[in-house]
């Protein structure tokens, strides 16, 4: 499975309020891109509260913890999932930095391609780094430039000037709320606005609605909004210009189908993958089927497209989490079991069409279409509503090694048998650059995805091989 | 809400093994029965162990708590909803007996009506309560019948023959698996047998699945089965015959859709469900979405029989447990909207049909109903996949309070209006004693539902008014 | 080392308080008799609420713990350490029980030496049992008892006549608080009066001072002190007489030293005990130094006698814990080492007489002396405050199986050249029962001690070998 | 209460092996410099792992928390207690650096005096704090100085020509262990060698005794010594000589009485306090007795020198731990009375002298004289084995502000009569500095101690009023 990355949340709003739990709402809607850690930060007249950990929102968040946190007017929040830096408490978000010239929390989702060059430079210039993330590296570029300037957000702007990659940011100084988005606008970035006037980002606009938040507008790339008691301000001329990159998994995988991304709707983007995927691999059969939960958009696009009636094949053990007990080798197939068990009068003597997001390594996929032939299906026909997975990710996204990726090592063909497959269908990159149907107003020709994953094409410079884990030395907790 | 009541699981085999994970992964497929503490006790030559608390399966079950159990050749195990009894520790089960006349583990899914009368009798002869679970009541008179008989399927028969009401019991003794279901077959309960040729008994066929156990059958109505060395023996002549009277609410709600019931798909039901509620309440719509999850099969079968395309209309966070800090009552729309969210997409400018499983209060299902407004839609039509509740429950399903129950104050035109939906269709009694389609070998003259709590027709006698709780004085933990 | 047993305590006021805090002091002062469990029961007008689990009382009583017991009238609680009965959450005291003629809720310190038969025919009357405790035993009888009595006090009184041995009770009911003694008066139990004209029952005096309350009197062997709005009541005339037999052990090492008991001063009996050491074991020597902590009050009388300077010799780290991490057998020396530290200054170069209260295997006492010699003591004359430990305890002290006892198998020479010591010197038998310096008003024929640890002479029958385990079968939690 | 500071511990050895039990060994002999948090850091071949938290040593230090440490060849250990820097989670030690130019874990006891003046500049530079400690000022120095320096031993040199004030350090380079103490000496450290021929240094003696290591001596005042592969080497040259001036309330109160302390024994130094009592203030009484455990050692003394007999008068409850429930504003008195309770048969009709180590409010003596009263005391007379504390103390020793000190507001007259005390003698100056009795070889010119707390002579110059708590800006965890 293609790992979540990370959410980001912020609110200002003029009168001191209970803004913790308006973070707290829409992190658990944002839990989806991350299940790792998560903390909120809350600022009341300029004083900064923070709480993190390693836990899911409601792990991490008791009721006395959201209490201790107080009210305040502005407040930031953070999931995380590790796609750089050991997980930990210590790389918990958000990073709150005490400093002479304006204490800072910082909320990140992304990955910069040259963080290991500007660590390096930071630590030959006496700079300790508490954690291994690239968060800190953008915590100390942004301290350091307010040394030289006059406002937070001058030295946000210096600081986009120098880090390069994908991130959305969420920036809270004593009296600011700031968000911004990397040129090419790799992930996702909204704004909104709340009943009583207050502003809100997000990363997703599922979260705006978690809180009552009207939908503003997605940030553009490269842009930065601030908002404080002058009202809400939008920088634009320092970062130069790119064509924009935004991320495609986001509406295959990432994002929650209740979503919508930069103009398009994310389940909408799922039911067309299904009916692409209809008119590609057109099959005869009796039944179509997703695996739940990712799949089932897309497996009623299919049935829609196709006229082949969609039911529910799979049953899905709604209590399966983090805690489950990992099984050993032998007991992996009835862990499958657990988590997704067939419902066999739909299966038993039927030819099945199952729709699912994504294959990596095949091995799960390989046990499911076991268990369906176990409940009597006479055929199984995969269809994947993604391209294969043939490239690694640079931006965030935790893909496997490129010698582990089935498509790389493996034809169509071959990883049909291979997963027991009477045939399989992928969705093909030019389908998948379709999926997102914006509304009107949104230019095309700047609606550029980045499908890297897929066709190898980066949108920026790639670091060498290695970087992403070579501040991974060795000082556990 | 109606909630699940209970769960049981047992295992016997020839060879000691690790039993517990068995009763562990059946446990964890039975975790929709109940979610409020859980339990299992192993023997190993007669030794038990055996560990229970309050939380889910893998909360109480760490990996260390299942070692410590260690391995044994029979094991049995509870998931609890608590419907008669205070909640927690001292009410978990399995209850597990010492006495010098034989040791014993109980485990009971079900309500007695006769369990005040039997426990007033017990503490006039001396006897000492510990908890207030109705299962109390039956340990004591299997431990007392044992003093003058031979065995432990004697004392069982005698004891059968003094209770009264829902019940079905899975009992451990030293060298024996026991279990049992009450003469009206209220509660489920089927055996199956493992690949190594063990016998398993439990509350529904999805924890056979769970443990890669074949289906035998279900247990008839009023009959004890036996697993030991000597192998499997069914005794049936000690407790006289009645009607069956299978809790209708299991197909339509309680069990889980992969399960199948004295014969009949819990899935299939449901569709049907949805396809009985077409025909009786037609409406011109869009789209047909369900209320996730336990409303998703019948949108599926309303869709397939109206021909109106079948939708995701509404997303579950996935996330949402019981830590989740309980909102305040001017936060009460927002958990709706944190647990529910539109796709908007979806819905905008649409005639929906949302179909649901059940209406108790009606106030959850209008703040979803608002939320779908909200969302665009143009129409509203309710559906629901069960007759309206006007009735208590002595059988161990936690109806509300008649006074609280929406139909019972309510036409269903007046009830429409109160939850704001333009039209609400319920699916008629007559229909849901349909809903189970069984394989041909059952008999349908044997073959009742209870739907006492539709239409007031109980199978037995019923208690006095309040005497479900009147063991609940106040001895606090 | 010898183990304390248990420590009970009880309230009776008129008003409704914050009683549960006075039986946390109160516990709190007793916590050297059981470190095992700890235990609180109130009740406000008859409405029980209690809490207990293993632990120190500080540990199981949080802030909120205390808070949720609530406000009463009576109060009852307990700290345990096993000495019949295994371990573990379910046997900690008080012992609730609800019944429908009277709650209750039972302490007891003691042990009783028909336990055994009283179980077996309770069991074959069909009773179960939750625990592996005497205590249990006492609840059943008393239940019992009532169903025939018109009070608890009969009920106590008729329950009295059936249990044969060592037991200070602690009763409450909903509206009385209830104490009783043995006919032997085997372990103290005395009676306080708080400034608020409560009444106060507690194992020592050190608890009545605790909750400020005023000593009034020990209670009798034999006697059923009853409170409640009618005032204090006793009952003498229930169980004959017996001659008295007061442990000697509670003046030697199990009780605190600021205790009174039976009229004679704790600290004041171990300061004779190292005087009739001095006395009957002289010896020419530098310094006299106390095994802390027990060792102290004896050394000082030992140099009150002596005339030989009394020092602190050894350092004990007053964080030594019961989580301190178990260390392995090769780091048995370090573990003493870490509890104990010598002044080397006091005892490089010096003839050292070393007190302590017992010798058991003697293998902590050889480890000590050890340390005590490299740190440069000349000689090491160890004197122990009580005779030699040669029969074993029914009555609810810990002592060691005989086969361990060190001076079962050796003579005292032989000890001494086992232990490393130049010489060793026992308390005689004759001296220990001429500890306690009682009041005048004590009459010396009526105040008798057991010392059958000493001499083997029983003030009861005793029960067969090995029956204080017999319930120990194995039904792990 | 003055509070204790803090406890450091370090090991080197030529072999890997489980050094981390030796730093808990040494933490937990340590544990009364500090009972705030603890914390170990391990280096195996140059990777490190290090465990801290908020507790007691063995309450942060679990077996699983100890054997994830893993074993090593170098270890560095901590216990806290706060005299700058919030408490919590954050400040505990030791500090742990990750850089390109060699990592190092940091362990401090003691306070900077320019602490402030040094984090501002540092700030200005660009340096981000995460805590608030001086530790971590120390840390940035040091990692600062090696961009420039050759070996950590050059950079901690530089650092120590920056730093002014109370330190004792203990550091771990990757393949070194180096200890250092400030010019003055404030603060103990010595060294020791184990069994093994490894190298320990620790705060006090009781710690390497803890571990079985031989004492070698004490660090001088201004010295570094590095232990390594190449064997133990001293640097002396880098920071200028100044007096040497140990806190001598380290003998007085703060040491463990089994440790030495630059040559002279804490045990004897407080014998001699009693007897430089009895000279001083001489009074006709019947028994002397200490307030545990402090008071003790100087009532062996007084009574020594005077020939009044010494006793235990007051009993102290050895379970008094931190989590005891904080009492009320009522429940102070009770308070005092659970953690020491008289022993009325020792004072009854006595003229008492009571002898303590210190006096900060008078509020808990008072409270204690109120008991001895109770208990039945003729007379009290209470003799203090410290000078008056009369100006704070800026080397990391928690006196209270001057205008809560008794001693500055009241003389010695109304002192007495406020804590109602017959009469009261304190120790003088000019008899404190002769407390230790040192060795001969150790030179008295070179012996001066700190006495600032007492007459006011500072060995530096002194911080502006309000600095030690100028970094306390709230940002809460």
């Amino acid at each position: 499975m293609i790992h979540e990355e990370c959410g980001v949340f912020g609110i200002w709003q003029r009168e001191s309020g209970p803004v913790a739990n308006d973070v707290y709402a829409g992190l658990f809607a944002l839990q989806h891109r991350g299940q790792e850690a998560a903390g909120i930060a809350v600022s009341r007249r300029g004083v900064f509260r923070h709480h993190k950990d390693v836990g899911l929102v409601d792990e991490v968040f008791s009721e006395g913890a959201l209490d201790r946190l107080g009210e305040g007017n502005i407040a930031v929040g953070h999931v995380r999932y590790s796609t750089s830096g050991s997980p930990g408490r210590a790389n918990a978000q958000p990073i709150v930095v005490r400093h002479r010239k304006g204490n800072m929390a910082l909320c990140h989702n992304g990955n910069l391609i040259n963080s290991a060059e500007l660590r390096e430079a930071l630590e030959m210039e006496g700079c300790i780094f508490h954690t291994t993330s690239d968060t800190e590296v953008i915590a100390f570029l942004i301290t350091r430039a307010r040394l030289k300037c006059g406002s937070i957000e001058e030295a946000l702007e210096k600081t986009m000037n120098r880090i390069e990659g994908a991130y959305s940011l969420i920036l809270m100084s004593p009296s600011k709320l700031l968000a911004a988005r990397d040129p090419r606008g790799f992930r996702p970035l909204c704004m909104g606005e709340t009943k009583e006037g207050g502003t809100v980002f997000a990363s997703e606009t599922c979260a705006l609605d978690a809180v009552g938040a009207r939908f503003v507008r997605d940030l553009d790339p490269g842009e930065i909004v601030i908002a404080d008691r002058d009202g809400i301000r939008s920088i634009r001329s320092h970062c130069g210009t790119a064509p924009r990159a935004l991320c495609v998994f986001e509406y295959i995988y990432f994002a929650r189908p209740d979503s919508v991304i930069d103009g398009a709707s994310v389940h909408r983007a799922r039911i067309r993958a299904g009916r692409f995927l209809a008119q590609r691999h057109p099959v005869s059969a009796d039944v179509v089927i997703g695996v739940p939960d990712s799949g089932l958009d897309a497996a009623i696009g299919f049935s829609a497209e196709s006229g082949i009636p969609y039911d529910i094949g799979l049953v899905k053990n709604k209590y399966i989490g983090r805690t489950f007990i990992a099984p050993t080798q032998t007991q992996r197939e009835r862990m499958v079991r657990l988590k997704l068990n067939p419902v066999r009068h739909v299966l038993a003597g039927r030819r099945v069409v199952l729709v699912d997001d994504s294959i990596v390594r095949g091995t799960t996929l390989a046990a499911l279409i076991r268990l369906v032939r176990e409940a009597g299906a006479a055929e199984v026909h995969v269809r994947i509503s993604a391209p294969p997975f043939l490239h690694p990710c640079y931006y965030g996204t935790d893909i496997d090694s490129e010698d582990k990726l089935i498509a790389v090592r493996h034809t169509v063909e071959e990883t049909a048998g291979l997963i027991g497959a009477d045939s399989l269908g992928y969705l093909p990159v030019e389908d998948a650059i379709k999926l997102p149907l914006r509304q009107e107003k949104y230019d095309p020709d700047q609606c550029g995805l980045c499908t890297a994953c897929f066709d190898g094409t980066y949108p920026t410079a790639i670091p060498e091989q290695g970087s992403k884990n070579r501040f991974e030395q060795p000082i556990a907790e």
